[in-house]
C-alpha cells in the first residue's frame, strides 16, 4: 500500500497539517505504537485484532468450508461487523456473497426468491447468537430452505461464540461451526473466520488475504514517517482536530465501494465517542465528482477527501467517437480516464486549498486487499490512541437495543417510556386546491 | 408525505431549534417562497424544476418509449443527475434499470457481459452531449452491441439538448430522442424525461410519479408550519447554522437506498458553495445502527439524522426460534421489527440530545415516491434561498473537467501544471523482517 499525504499538508490546504506539526505528532505516534505493541503482546481486547494474520489458521477454516460443495451463492445473515467484511471481500473480488444485513421485508423476500437455494450456503454470524436482526433473518431464511424442500442443516454454517442460541442450534442440529475470535470486535474481524469463511465458500484465496494482513503487520513502526498505515491514521486525526470533521472515503474503483462502507463502520464505531470522532462518509470516484465534488471543493472547510485506487486495471479501450468535441478521448481507455480523473480531482481540491490523501494498492486482488484492511484497522487503532478514546467498544448502541426489545414485548421501561414520550411536531400540508 | 420535526427542537436536542426561532425563521421562509413562486411563474433557470409535474407530458415520453419492446433491461449511460433519478426510481420500484455512471473498466466489462443485450435498451443521457464519462461509456456499450451482432440503432434512446455530439448522432442514425428540459439542472430532472423515460422503459407508472410531484407542488405555501417540504428545508438549514454541519439521510427501507444517493447529490451540489452547505451522508436503517449509530449518538454534535420510511410494508413473519433469549421476536414480523427499530433509534438519539427528523411516505409506490422527490427538491431550493446561495449552479466542478481534458491531450495548461506540481509526500514502509 502506498500513501501520499502531500495533499493534506498545510502548504497545500486549509485545514492542513504542517511538516513541523507532523514531527511533533510523531512523538505521540511512538507512544501510541508502544501501547499498541503491548496490547498485541498480551492479546488484549481489541489490540488482539492486529494479531489475526499470525493466529488465524486458514486450514482450519477450509476444513469446515470444504464440507460444502456445489456452491453458487453464499448468504450471510449478519449485521455490521458480522457482514461488512465478507461483503467488502465479495464486492472487491466479484464473488457471489449476498448479505441479509437489514430487516427489510421487501428486500429479504426478493433476495431469497432470487437465490438458487439448492446451491446456496447460509452463514449465520453473531457472536452472542442473540442479535435481533441476524436471528430474525436467519429464521426467515431457514424457513425458505424448508419451504423449498431443502434440508437446511446441510446448507448452514454457524459462526458464533461459545454459548448462546446459535451455538445451541449448531449442537442440536450438528451444524458445522466456526468461532468468532475472542477479544476482536466485529468491525475488526474481517481477517478471521467471520470474513474469511464466507469468502472461502465463495472461492476467495483466503491465504493471500491473510498474507496481505501479515505484510502490513510487518510495517508497523514507531514513526508515522516509516509506516503508511499510521501515517493515514495520524493525518486523519490531525486534520480532524484542525477542522476537517468529515472524512470522505472515495475509492476510484467500483470494486472498493463496499470497502468504503466497511471503513465507515470501522471509523465511526471506533472513534465516535466522548463527543469526539471524525464523521466518515462514503463516496465513489468518478461518479461522485458529479455529485459531491462541488461541496468538497467549495463548501465548508470541514472535509478530508481520502481517495483509494488500484495501480493496475483491466484494459477497456474507448472506441473513437469520430467527433471533434470528443477527440481528446480517442485512443484512451476507461482505466486511463478514471486514473486521470482521480489526479485531476485531487489537484482540483489542492487548487482550492482543500485537503486530500491518496491511498493506492497494487491491484484489487486478495493480497493487496488484505494489506489495505489491516492498514485501515491499524490506522483506526492508532487514531483511537491519539484521541484518547477506547476504539474497541460501542456503548451508545445498547440503549436502542433495549428499547427495541421493550417495545416488541410491549413493556414499560425507561427506554420505552422515552420512545413513547418523545416530543412530536408534525407539519401537515394545508391543501389549497 | 409526513414530517415530524419534534426530534430537532431545542427542547429535545442540542443543536436544536427553538419554537421561537422557527417562528422567526418563518418570515424568511415566506420571503423565500415568494422568490420561488416568482421564479416558477417566469420559468427561471432552476426554479423551472418545480414546474415539471405540470409541464411534462407523459404521453410524449411514452410515444417514444413505446417504440421499444421485449425489454428486460434498461442501461442508462449517464452520470450524476443524468443517472441518479432513474437509478433511484429503479431501486425503489425494483425495476431492471442499470447504470453506467462510472468509468471503471472492470465494472463496465462485468455489467455489459451480464446483460441480455438483445433485450436491452441503451439510454444515453447528457445535456451537452460531451460529458466525458457518459460518452466513453456510451461508446464502449455501443461496441458491445455491435460485437454481439445487434443493430445498436434499434436499441438506443438519446436524451440530450438541442445540439452536440449526441444530438448529431441521433440525427445521423435516426435514433429516437427526447429532450433534457431547458432551465432544469440535472439533479432536479428526475420528474422529466431524464428520469421518467428509463423508468417507463422498465415498466414504471410514470403518470403516478408525476401526479405525486403535482401533489407536493400543491402544498407549497408561505409558511413552514403549513408545508412539510419547506419544513424539512428550513429545519435542516436551521440545524446546520447551529452546528449540525452533517445531514445523514437514513432510509429505513432498502428500496430507498439509492434515493439517499439522489438526495446526497441534490443537497451537496446545490448548497455546497461560498464555504456554506451541509454535508450529506448516506446511511441505511437498520443496518447502519450497527455501523454509524455509535457516532451519531456519542460523537461530535455535528450530525442531523434524517430518517425516511414507508408507512406500509409487505408482511414477512419471523418464525419462532423456540429459545427463551429470542422469545421477544415470537409472533413478530420483519416489517414490525424495522419500524420498531426506527422508533427506538430516533428516541435513542433524543435521549442523548442529538437531533433527528422523521419523514414518512405512504408506501414505496410511484405516487408517494413522486411526492418525496418533489418535496426534497423544494426543500433544497428553499434552503438555497435561506443560505443565500445559487442552488442551480455547480461551478466548482469545471476545473477538474478542464484538467482531465488537458491531461488526456498531454497539454500544458494552468490546470495540468497544477496537477503535475501538486506537492507529494509519500510514506514508505521500512520493512523490518
Amino acid at each position: 500500500m502506498d500513501i501520499d499525504i502531500g495533499g493534506a499538508l498545510a502548504e497545500t490546504a486549509s485545514p492542513g497539517v504542517s511538516r513541523d506539526a507532523l514531527e511533533t505528532l510523531d512523538d505521540a505516534v511512538a507512544r501510541a505504537h508502544n501501547r499498541i505493541q503491548r496490547g498485541r503482546e498480551n492479546d488484549e481486547h481489541g489490540y488482539a485484532a492486529l494479531n489475526l494474520p499470525e493466529q488465524v489458521d486458514p486450514t482450519a477454516i477450509r476444513a469446515v468450508t470444504d464440507g460444502f460443495d456445489d456452491i453458487e451463492a453464499v448468504l450471510v445473515a449478519g449485521i455490521g461487523g458480522s457482514a461488512l467484511g465478507a461483503a467488502a471481500i465479495g464486492k472487491a473480488l466479484d464473488l457471489p456473497i449476498y448479505t441479509l444485513d437489514n430487516v427489510d421485508p421487501a428486500a429479504t423476500d426478493r433476495l431469497l426468491a432470487s437465490l438458487p437455494l439448492e446451491q446456496t450456503v447460509l452463514v449465520a454470524v453473531s457472536r452472542s447468537g442473540t442479535t435481533a436482526e441476524t436471528l430474525a433473518n436467519f429464521l426467515v431464511a431457514r424457513e425458505a430452505f424448508v419451504d423449498a424442500g431443502i434440508d437446511w442443516t446441510d446448507h448452514t454454517l454457524v459462526i458464533t461464540g461459545e454459548s448462546g442460541p446459535l451455538a445451541g442450534l449448531s449442537e442440536t442440529n450438528d451444524l458445522p461451526r466456526l468461532a468468532v475470535p475472542e477479544g476482536v470486535p466485529g468491525r475488526y474481524s474481517v481477517l478471521s473466520a467471520v470474513g474469511l469463511a464466507p469468502a472461502a465458500l465463495a472461492g476467495a484465496d483466503i491465504e493471500a488475504l491473510l498474507a496481505g494482513g501479515a505484510d502490513t503487520a510487518a510495517t508497523l513502526s514507531d514513526s508515522l514517517f516509516a509506516c503508511p498505515a499510521y501515517a493515514y491514521g495520524a493525518v486523519a486525526y490531525a486534520l480532524d482536530i484542525r477542522g476537517a470533521g468529515v472524512n470522505a472515503m472515495m475509492p476510484y474503483a467500483e470494486g472498493l465501494e463496499t470497502f468504503a462502507e466497511w471503513f465507515a463502520q470501522l471509523w465511526a464505531e471506533s472513534l465516535g465517542k466522548d463527543g469526539l470522532g471524525q464523521v466518515p462518509t462514503r463516496a465513489l470516484g468518478v461518479t461522485d465528482q458529479h455529485s459531491q465534488l462541488q461541496l468538497y471543493r467549495a463548501g465548508p472547510r470541514s472535509i478530508l477527501v481520502s481517495t483509494v485506487a488500484p495501480e493496475t486495471r483491466p484494459s477497456v479501450p474507448i472506441p473513437s467517437a469520430d467527433h471533434e468535441a470528443l477527440a481528446y478521448l480517442d485512443g484512451s481507455d476507461l482505466g486511463e480516464l478514471i486514473d486521470v480523473e482521480r489526479r485531476a480531482t485531487t489537484a482540483s481540491l489542492a487548487a482550492a486549498g482543500r485537503p486530500s490523501v491518496e491511498l493506492s494498492i497494487e491491484a484489487i486482488d486478495p493480497r493487496p486487499l488484505g494489506r489495505l484492511f489491516y492498514a485501515m484497522e491499524a490506522a483506526c487503532i492508532l487514531a483511537g490512541e491519539l484521541y484518547g478514546v477506547d476504539a474497541f467498544t460501542q456503548p451508545a448502541v445498547e440503549w436502542g437495543k433495549r428499547a427495541t426489545r421493550g417495545l416488541l414485548r410491549d413493556e414499560d421501561t425507561p427506554e420505552t417510556r422515552t420512545v413513547r414520550e418523545r416530543p412530536s411536531l408534525h407539519i401537515e400540508a394545508e391543501r389549497r386546491s
